[in-house]
């Protein structure tokens, strides 16, 4: 079979920064090009990491097992879609290293948002019941997030809408070669 | 992009019965069709199931796993050959019924040997281990396998060598038209 070429978009960001809205709104325009599969953080830990909680230890873990399947789909040519917290830098680190080893695109792309922003937005209620204790190891309130220092891409979820985060998206994957000149063009 | 029809082939038996070795031995003929991943218990036991033990429970959970990964890569066109012990029928059935829902084909192929081979052959040296009592939950001796009523291939490897168990599967596969009809043939 010809060897196609996939890789890993990462999306990282605290809780209610628009991780899943982003990449679910990305795959359709990258499936145009590329056959595309989301790895969302909590479904994912349904599927593969049940038994992990949200000690730094189990974090790392989780963003282990995430890495795994990811290289694994984009080996076989799969742009692989990941939204994770991953609030430590050294567990991105290693996904994008083993990555390099393969020769694996990796895009770390930062949905960065204030804290402040979200907490007022609090769209699923969850920062309201980690400010009052209901939450143990809240990310960004509880438990640290170490903000990533060069993103391939970061959007200002906080301050743009989710179109305009989709097309800045979608112009730094062009410009990096991994989607086509055009969405309107069909699969290869 | 297209849409290609991948497959599991699950490989199930007791510890030496030879699913490494079968499915390694398949893998590059089922490349000369389709795209394969060889998802072997030892590794993934390692990559996406550290926490996991021996207990029925965590045995079960193993198999569902490995059935995750399979189903991913299998709706993207992938045959992915699964090689695990997975010694209870009702975890098996679980997988398969997931696939069927999804309209992936789910091949089972027994690797059966007689204990009394594989303890005779004891080819790790974990049979020695486990009859003195040194490995606990081991399957055959300390623990149960429950044998397959009815897989869609079973292979005699006590009884005859890896190319002839490889032929029998290919004929199987090919007869199921999940194989071209010569593994001369080129990728489509």
């Amino acid at each position: 079979m010809p060897v196609r070429q996939g890789a890993i978009l990462w999306f990282t960001g605290l809780s209610g920064s628009g991780k899943s809205s982003l990449s679910q709104a990305l795959a359709p325009i990258i499936a145009q090009h590329h056959p595309v599969e989301i790895l969302d953080g909590d479904q994912m830990r349904k599927a593969l990491c049940r038994d992990l909680g949200f000690t730094r230890e189990d974090r790392d873990e989780n963003v282990h097992r995430l890495g795994f399947v990811a290289r694994l789909l984009a080996r076989h040519g799969i742009v692989a879609l990941v939204a994770a917290i991953s609030p430590y830098r050294s567990a991105r680190d290693e996904v994008r290293a083993r990555a390099a080893a393969e020769g694996i695109p990796y895009i770390e792309i930062h949905t960065d948002a204030t804290l402040e922003a979200l907490v007022s937005r609090d769209v699923k209620g969850l920062y309201r019941r980690a400010i009052a204790g209901e939450i143990p190891n809240f990310t960004g309130i509880t438990d640290p997030y170490e903000r990533p220092d060069t993103p391939e891409i970061a959007v200002r979820t906080d301050q743009e809408t989710l179109s305009e985060s989709v097309a800045r998206v979608v112009v730094e994957l062009r410009a990096r070669e991994l989607l086509g000149p055009s969405t309107e063009r069909v699969s290869r």
